[in-house]
């Protein structure tokens, strides 16, 4: 427990140049924090700065995958062995003020349907992502990878997420939220990237609101806790989001979650054309950073049902 | 529009005796409605009526499969025409007070986990369903059934939904929800049935709270809407329900989204047993009536992640 050595003033700086590509767990600790310590990441975009305000969809089409999705660390936690739990607490985040959102070919959950490359600018503050003319998202920050070196040798993508962490792109880990990581190697050997301004469930165009930001994050051991996966904990939403107006939700019915999940969007996208004009990439996009893909029910065999969330606040 | 003829309160009653069991667009109708109109249904639990407060687990290895989730209609809406929409406006339910949760053998995300009968009974009022002691849900009822007949010929089994929707079993679909459904043949024929107390997203173990109800719906047609599934608008969820002390959530991580969905569901098992002394059944029981299953991220080739959401606030 942290008690009363709670602070959330951090007493070190992982620089931004403090980053790699992929999980190693041969790579050398460039900080060491105790449990208890609060410690600042800058945290580079996803496209590793290829990206910028500046940037059209031929750049995404240019795009270097070897340098896409750094991750700044890894941090030494002192005290963790294998077996024990990695506690990180997300204590806050300072957005740069502009993200992207892209459809980048052969990726996303819809990659047959969409294979040209798009590029979408936002420009976002506290108040919340100004996404499209009339369509406002909250501002709801979050890192999208946070993970720990695995136990095996080599270098490892740093795309999937795997049981010791990654990109798990998980909306709710953002301020306030707790992640639980199984520790594999001594000292953990922490790292974090992908920041994200606004994302919904399920990340289905492949990219959110991708921003470079500052964290704060609180580092914490829960000894021998032989997790199998990442756990975590994420407070209420809070009041006034886009879905206090209730939400718009369609549906994939099929025996299979993946076509199930497809159905579901793409039935939300000709919707969003439908009803408000959206063309199919600007539809594809906004399902990425504000519908929330839910399991309605995986029981009623042979057929599942996933329900995609539009928040119909998200209108002005 | 239903404009100035909105009223809740209803013309007519479909009583609990007008049930089929299965979809089929040659049954005869037992009531006809007209678009705006308010019809109650009374609607008979998922066992349909064998099983009761007295009952055992022994009833439950003795269920007559013939007999379940009946389904009280078919209802002729005026006007009805296939490629409409009809529209299906919950307007209130009345539930009975009690209500089963079932581990059904061969049924259920984790039927090769839980090979036994299980039976667990409820009892409810507005305040919340007395779950366990120690563990209060929401009383969020919502019928797990509502469809219209298929256009094809025959008779089609009630436990898959299809595009004309039937045994969705999506939570949100309480009242003031409105479902949009394809008709396929002239009227409709409209079907209604499994009441459920509270479920969680997922229906996990296959049951949710199960419960005879009255529900009141309202019927309205959106001409030549050519749906190819349903779709559904539901209301911001209610402050002061259990997600308001945040939540507790696990992970499941792999290539496949059920794989990814019963790891996920295995894990907060665990964690209910390990945390809360639940035994293996009440945790399974307890995550098809609490926990949500969302997917969080779809698009991290070749992992994706499932989490499945505890609300804090169900325990007391």
């Amino acid at each position: 427990m942290l008690g009363e050595r709670r602070c959330s003033v951090p007493y070190k700086t992982v620089h931004r140049g403090h980053h790699h590509f992929g999980w190693d767990n041969g790579l050398p600790p460039v900080a060491q924090v105790s449990p208890g310590e609060v410690v600042e990441f800058e945290v580079v975009d996803a496209s590793g700065g290829q990206l910028s305000p500046a940037s059209t969809a031929e750049d995404v089409a240019r795009l270097d995958f070897a340098r896409v999705n750094p991750v700044t660390g890894p941090v030494f936690v002192e005290g963790a062995e294998p077996g024990d739990a990695l506690v990180v607490e997300v204590v806050g985040l300072e957005g740069s003020g502009w993200g992207w959102t892209a459809i980048i070919p052969g990726f996303g959950l819809l990659a047959e349907d969409f294979p040209k490359p798009h590029l979408h600018l936002s420009r976002y503050t506290q108040e919340g992502v100004e996404f499209l003319p009339g369509v406002r998202l909250p501002y709801s920050p979050f890192p999208g990878t946070l993970g720990v070196a695995p136990g095996a040798p080599g270098v490892h993508s740093v795309v999937p997420p795997r049981e010791v962490g990654g990109n798990l792109d998980i909306r709710d880990l953002g301020e306030g939220a707790r992640l639980y990581l199984p520790v594999q190697v001594p000292g953990a050997l922490f790292s974090v990237g992908d920041t994200h301004a606004v994302q919904g469930d399920g990340e289905v165009c492949g990219t959110a609101v991708e921003s470079p930001m500052r964290l704060t994050l609180r580092f914490d051991l829960k000894k021998a806790a032989h997790l199998p996966r990442p756990a975590f904990e994420t407070p209420a939403r809070a009041a006034g989001g886009p879905g206090d107006r209730g939400f718009f939700a369609t549906t994939g019915i099929a025996p299979d979650l993946m076509v199930a999940a497809k159905d579901a969007v793409r039935y939300m996208i000709d919707h969003l054309g439908r009803e408000y004009g959206l063309s199919p990439e600007a539809a594809y996009m906004l399902c990425s950073v504000a519908v929330d893909l839910r399991i309605s029910e995986v029981v009623d065999a042979p057929n599942w049902v996933v329900s995609a969330y539009l928040p119909k606040g998200v209108f002005l």
